[in-house]
Formats: structure tokens, C-alpha cells, sequence
């Protein structure tokens, strides 16, 4: 898992364009409406008569992610993933993205290079095209700025407001696993540092990891969208938590909800996890984040639809404001969702 | 021109949704494409028939800016500004912009909101429409990221390539005043620094401070192509010095340049400073950057149209590439032009 280093480029040895030369030699275009990618002021996009969605995040080391356990191939990947995700939660296509990176001195050309590497495999699964970016140096740390470009019918364009009462709240995948993936990689991580020559024991947790360290976007969802012909009311991309997520479409609604605890969907090796770290598996999902699945709302009237699908978790539904955003344990209590998910949950559970 | 301190509202006490609600509660829309902004997973945008431009840029504290003599609410209007100067450089007009930022937990919501200040500042002056963003702690200093959009119809759009040798090389305004108005920021405050009781001098440096603190994009450029009807045969937007982009048109369309070092446009004020500060006036236009000015080359029958035109400067012309990217000084000498512009002048100066 951890960074191997073979040659070692400096790169001031290169510059700036030289540094975007290097990098971009081998990038193909996958779309249409890509007429002119990198290397001029702007990129040139044509989108006929569709609508146009546009997303960015920014990603920093120390903040978002730690290189001590980061490949940096799978932190590219994981980059254009975390991007582009936002598109998806729109029902829309993502079809272009641009990343900015920021690194010190200390990079060399080669370890950049795996970034990119990340980068294209990540592009090249998605079809997307890698049209532009800034390149600069940084005092500090790695910074990744990423925006996604999209396209969508009008008619097609899920909203975060949209949601009725009674409406059914549905998640697709599980959740709370790449939580659970950043908490084993942590843990192995400072047992290297007390000791180098112990390995790290990832044995029966590849999934959390991997959920962690090379996320997937919900790309598959769509289609599931189009064969079952669903279009939700209201959706939104699981990235801070479900709790925060959760409250979002509430608060843009004006609506409240109830959840169903024992109907969250959390993985095996999840649930794993969670028992030999000693953590609550419903904490994990409320608030754990970066799951990269997505929260909809769908008419009740759809739920004949959606029902055998494994991919979705009807997790409960949305009520009027007055009754509030709450969620109801397994042991029938009904307690309120915060944010953090952590508080209010510590209390009761 | 120091940074004054009043309230000091820490930015955990919003939280993320919190601040970006704070800061942009009172954003007003001037673009019909825009039709969706600020407040979903991503932003929606409708162009109709246009070409869609996207063009994205990263300022890093320390590395582009030092907020020791940076006003936030400047900052905020530089960011729009160095951005959606890519956009001008098309010869599109810029529409939308998205703004990334990450600040330590030191920033007060105040001094955040003075940046935003700035960035709503330009966009109402420009008529873009702020779109999305991130906002995150850092670690460090201050991150921005931007992104721009814009549109233009195909026919309109100038790019690097499509010079062709004897066109002319012409660049709008003047240059090298930004890069003066830094040295000049930099000595006042190495001046603060040893004596906080000395009040900084500016008097007489007022438009290259300006120049550097608070620039604007070369939106009146368009206009002049259009009332003289010509369209460059290529264009780039002069953020790196003079140097950097002349070797850039001349790397895209595989041609060399002949510069003329006495027809290099500047300033009065920037001269003054030059004597000042001892410095070379011609390497502050090739290599000092930031000037946020158009170079573009002309085809030689379009010479008529534009000879009367004050805002334009006819500084040299294309040549084959064997004859290399060269500038003749005011002695009569041919000297290679270089990316740093520095190393071959100071050799020959």
C-alpha cells in the first residue's frame, strides 16, 4: 500500500509548461463536446441545445487526505471521483473536469506523474476528458482543486429541492465503509510508525479500504434510474455523512424526516470493523462521510418500481417541518439528527 | 492599505454550510445562462447554441500573494480578475465563475467576508455570476481556486495557434506595472517590519500599486475588436511577463518573433519606480507578470485598423522558426528571448 520511489525527477528541472507537457502527453478525449482541451487559455466545449452542470472541490493534504497512507495513483482517482460524483447527484453526465494541483519542491516529477496516472485511469473508466488545470508550487502541503463539467436534458435535472411529505428516502450501496477504511488505515498506520518493520494487517478489510482509498462514483445509478423509470424528487451526493446529507434535503425543502435505523445499509466488513474498533456502525454511516452513493426521495407511487432493487435502501421517508429531522433506533427511540450525527446519537445510544 | 481588524466571528461557530450561507446570502445573477447557482451538488447553465469556454486558476498565500500587504477585499477582486482574464484571452466573454477557498480556523468570518466583498465586487463590475465553490480548512495559508466560464460563437473564438509569420505582435495597455507595484508593497513593508511607527510612502506610486492590488481584466479589448472589425489570428492573456507568452505563441504555431525592445509599452510610474529601485525596465515587462493584458498578432492588412488606437501597441512581429524568438534592443543587439527574460538580458544589458 505504501508509496514505492524509483527515479526522481526534480521538477524545476522542467518548469511549469514543461511540468503540464509531461503530463498531458498522453490524454485522449472521449467526448463530443470537448473541442479543445488543454493548452490554451481556455478549454472550447459545445453542448448543443443541453444544459450544462458544473461542480469543484478542493481537496488538501492533512485535511482531506494523508499521503502516510495515500498512493498517490489512488488519490488521483479518488480525485476526479470525488468531482464528479456531484454531476451524477444532478441525474446529469459528467463529461469534462479540470484539476489544479499545488505541490512543494520536494515532489518529483515521477510521484506527480502517478497522481496523473490516477487521474487518466480514472477518466478513462468514467469517460471523461481532462481539459484543463493550473499547476503551482506550495509552501506547504498538496492541494487539489478540481471542477467538473456535466450535461443533462433539462427534463432529466434532479434537484436537492424537489421532495414532498411522504416521499421515500433511498440510498444507493452502503455506507460507513470507507469511514471504517480510513480508521483500519490509520491505525496500521501508526503502528508502522512505532515500529517499521511490522507489516500492516489489511486481511479481511480490502473492501473498506478500497472504499476508502478508491471510491467508485455512482455512475451505475443512472441507469438503474432509466431501466426501472424512476426519476427522483429531490437527490443529493453522500460526501459529509448521511446525517449532513439528510439535513440538507430537509433544510432546502422545508420538510422534516424520519430514518429508520435497523434500515441502514451498512457492508459486512462494515460491520467488521466497527466490532474490532470498538465503533457504532450507525455513528459510522450518520457521519462517517466520503461514501460517494447518493440520497433521493422518490413519490410513493414509485416504490413498486424499486423494490427489488438490491442496489437501493429504502431508509425511511420525509415528513412536514413541524415534526423535525429524527430517526428512530432499533430500540424505537426516536432521536433527533444533527450534523455531526455524533452528539445526539452518543446520548442515547 | 494594512488590513483593519473590527468583529471577530470564529468560523467554527458557523460551520461550512453556515459560512457559504453567510457569505452569500446577497449574490445577485446578471446572466440568463445562468439558471441554477449557488446551492445544489452542482451549478446549472444554459448556453443555447454557444460555445462554452472554461478556464481555471490556483492562488496560493505565499506563493502569489502575501496578505502582509494584500487587503482581502483587493484579493477577492484580483481572483475574478486573473480568472476570467483566460476567458477575454478567447476573445469570449466570461459569464460564470466558481471560487474554492481554504483558510485556517485563524480567519475571523469578518475577514473572509471582506474577500467575498472583493470577489462580489468584480463580479457586478464584469456582470458574472458567482456560481459555486468549496470552502475547507487548511493547514496553512489561504487557497483559492477558481473557474470560469464563459461563451462566445464559434466564429469569434481566437486561440494560441493560427499566427502566421509577418503577422504583427500587438499587446493592449501597458506592461511591467504590476510587477512594480509589488517591489515597491515589498519595500514599504520591510520598512514596517523594522519601524511599525513609519507610515508606508506611496505617494506618486499610486497606479502601479493599483496595478498589482487591484487589476482589471481587458473586457474593453473586446469591444475595440469589434468597433475596428478585426479579429487576431492568436491571443494569449499576459499573466507570466511578456517573455513567457511571446515563447508560448511562438511554441504553438511552430514560428519565431522579432520584439522591439523600444516599442515596449510603459508607464511613466513604472519607469519612476524602475529608477527608484534600480531596476531594468524592460525585464520588469518581460518577466515580471501579473499584468492581466492581452498579446495578440495581427495579420499585416489589419495594420489600418487598428495604428490609431492608444490602448494598442504594435511591439514586433512573427517570423519562421529558424529565425528564433528574438527581441532587439534599443542598441540595435539581437538577444534570444528566454522564459525568465532575466539570465539573456542581464548577459547583454
Amino acid at each position: 500500500m505504501f508509496q514505492e520511489r524509483k527515479t526522481s525527477t526534480p521538477l524545476e528541472k522542467l518548469g511549469e509548461f514543461g511540468i503540464i507537457k509531461y503530463l498531458t502527453q498522453d490524454i485522449n478525449y472521449h467526448q463530443f463536446s470537448s473541442i479543445i482541451g488543454i493548452g490554451d487559455d481556455a478549454a472550447v466545449l459545445d453542448f448543443k441545445e443541453n444544459k450544462i452542470l458544473v461542480s469543484t472541490d478542493l481537496l488538501i493534504e492533512g485535511i482531506h487526505f494523508n499521503l502516510a497512507y495515500t498512493p498517490l495513483k489512488h488519490l488521483g482517482y479518488k480525485a476526479v471521483v470525488v468531482n464528479i460524483s456531484d454531476i451524477y447527484a444532478m441525474n446529469a453526465k459528467p463529461t469534462q473536469i479540470t484539476i489544479s494541483i499545488a505541490v512543494s519542491n520536494k515532489f518529483s516529477l515521477e510521484s506527480l506523474n502517478e497522481f496523473y496516472v490516477g487521474i487518466k485511469m480514472a477518466c478513462k473508466h468514467y469517460k471523461i476528458d481532462l481539459i484543463g488545470g493550473d499547476t503551482s508550487s506550495s509552501n506547504f502541503g498538496m492541494i487539489i482543486s478540481m471542477t467538473a463539467i456535466g450535461s443533462a436534458y433539462q427534463k432529466d435535472i434532479v434537484l436537492r429541492k424537489g421532495a414532498a411529505p411522504n416521499d421515500l428516502l433511498v440510498v444507493s450501496g452502503d455506507l460507513g465503509a470507507a469511514y471504517l477504511g480510513l480508521q483500519i488505515l490509520k491505525r496500521e498506520y501508526e503502528v508502522f510508525k512505532t515500529n517499521p518493520h511490522i507489516q500492516p494487517e489489511y486481511g479481511g478489510y480490502e473492501y473498506v479500504i478500497q472504499r476508502q482509498l478508491k471510491p467508485e462514483a455512482p455512475n451505475k445509478i443512472l441507469s438503474i434510474f432509466n431501466t426501472v423509470d424512476v426519476k427522483p424528487s429531490s437527490m443529493i451526493d453522500i460526501s459529509d455523512g448521511l446525517a449532513s446529507e439528510v439535513l440538507q434535503i430537509c433544510d432546502m425543502n422545508n420538510l422534516g424526516c424520519r430514518l429508520f435505523e435497523g434500515k441502514l445499509p451498512i457492508d459486512p466488513q462494515t460491520q467488521l470493523a466497527c466490532e474490532d474498533l470498538q465503533l457504532n456502525p450507525s455513528i459510522a454511516v450518520l457521519s462517517g462521510g466520503e461514501d460517494y452513493e447518493l440520497l433521493f426521495s422518490i413519490s410513493l407511487k414509485d416504490y413498486e418500481k424499486i423494490k427489488y432493487q438490491d442496489y437501493f435502501s429504502v431508509i425511511g421517508y420525509m415528513t412536514y417541518l413541524e415534526e423535525g429531522a429524527k430517526i428512530i433506533t432499533k430500540e424505537g427511540q426516536l432521536v433527533s439528527i444533527t450534523a455531526q450525527g455524533w452528539d445526539a446519537f452518543l446520548k442515547h445510544a
